[in-house]
């Protein structure tokens, strides 16, 4: 029997390196030897991208409908791709996953026990074997994000609100010590990237 | 203080009458002199037709993300629409509602007990004044649907998943007697609609 792989989450604000690291770290992980998934959240299946264009493109959306429309693409994403892949002994590096419904959501009003509903009726228990929180003070993240082209609706929002994002990454990693890690995403990429290695070795074993 | 409107619903099966039907019931209630809206699910809104879109043209979609995308649009049409026009005094009569999502997604194989999750986080509570199940034997509605051009997902199923939709109808109707009446839609169209009015009368003290 093939040995289920291991699902490893970026989470974080705007300009904390998600998608730079989630491409080195797969990079890493392939040259290590393993099958390896590189996505990202909303999107990851023709039907989710369909739902992140809804999202990223238009709205605003009802809190509660846009947490619909966020865990819908996540269904589609773990039963079409995530899970299958694992499944198959693989390992995928997810640049955002339900944390991150949670966090800005929950930065626009969402309640808590909502989207704990939803995750539920989505995710069925599943979850990410370790989680890694890039951390980054707010107009860090708001600068870095601004020097990229084609911001999207988030990346728009106010200052008062990436702080709640990243407050609420913070409260879920506080309140999940176990499955997450914060890594201070303020540092040089080698850094960054350095820790999460040791973060990965300890945590899930992987041989990087 | 204006006195709430009432939310009535038409459910049922392809080819049951249900559009034609709500056309001709709307126009009674104005001709009545009341407020009037008529609308359809999924949509109803600018962002709840975009995913009706989703919906209709693509998939096949996995059933849990698919109620899920049928709630946010829902949602979407509750808040932005239905409950501000009630709220002023206005009648609604909505071709389809949440009594859709299960007989199809549930004739698909969605749990009765996802729904109802859904349902209470997208919906708290709200509910039609009254549901009219428009019934009709699958043949005969299947020929209808027919009849008309440009078919969509649902109507190109085949006559076994319209039997299970018919059934979760009727099951429905049967389990919230004092909410839903079933009327018999394979008579002629004013036979019908009378029959509407009648229980309309009724129910929600129409003056029609």
């Amino acid at each position: 029997m093939t040995q289920r792989g291991r699902f490893i989450t970026l989470e974080g604000g705007e300009g904390a390196g998600k998608s730079t690291q989630a491409k080195r770290l797969a990079a890493a992980l392939a040259a290590a030897g393993l099958p390896v998934l590189r996505t990202r959240e909303p999107g990851g299946t023709p039907g989710a991208e369909r739902i992140r264009d809804l999202l990223l493109g238009h709205g605003p959306w009802d809190s509660v409908a846009e947490a619909m429309l966020h865990f819908a693409a996540r269904r589609e994403h773990l039963v079409g791709t995530i899970r299958p892949f694992l499944e198959s002994g693989g390992w995928v590096v997810c640049d955002r996953f339900a944390d991150s419904t949670l966090a800005y959501q929950g930065a626009q009003g969402l309640k808590r026990e909502v989207w704990a509903r939803l995750a539920e009726v989505a995710l069925e228990g599943f979850a990410p074997d370790v989680t890694l929180v890039l951390d980054l003070p707010v107009a860090a993240g708001m600068a870095r994000a601004a020097a990229r082209s084609g911001a999207d609706r988030y990346e728009r929002m106010d200052e008062a609100f990436h702080a709640r994002v990243r407050e609420g990454f913070l409260a879920i990693a506080a309140a999940e010590p176990a499955r997450c890690a914060v890594v201070d995403a303020s540092r040089a990429a080698d850094v960054v990237f350095d820790d999460m290695v040791g973060l990965l070795r300890e945590r899930v074993g992987a041989r990087l």
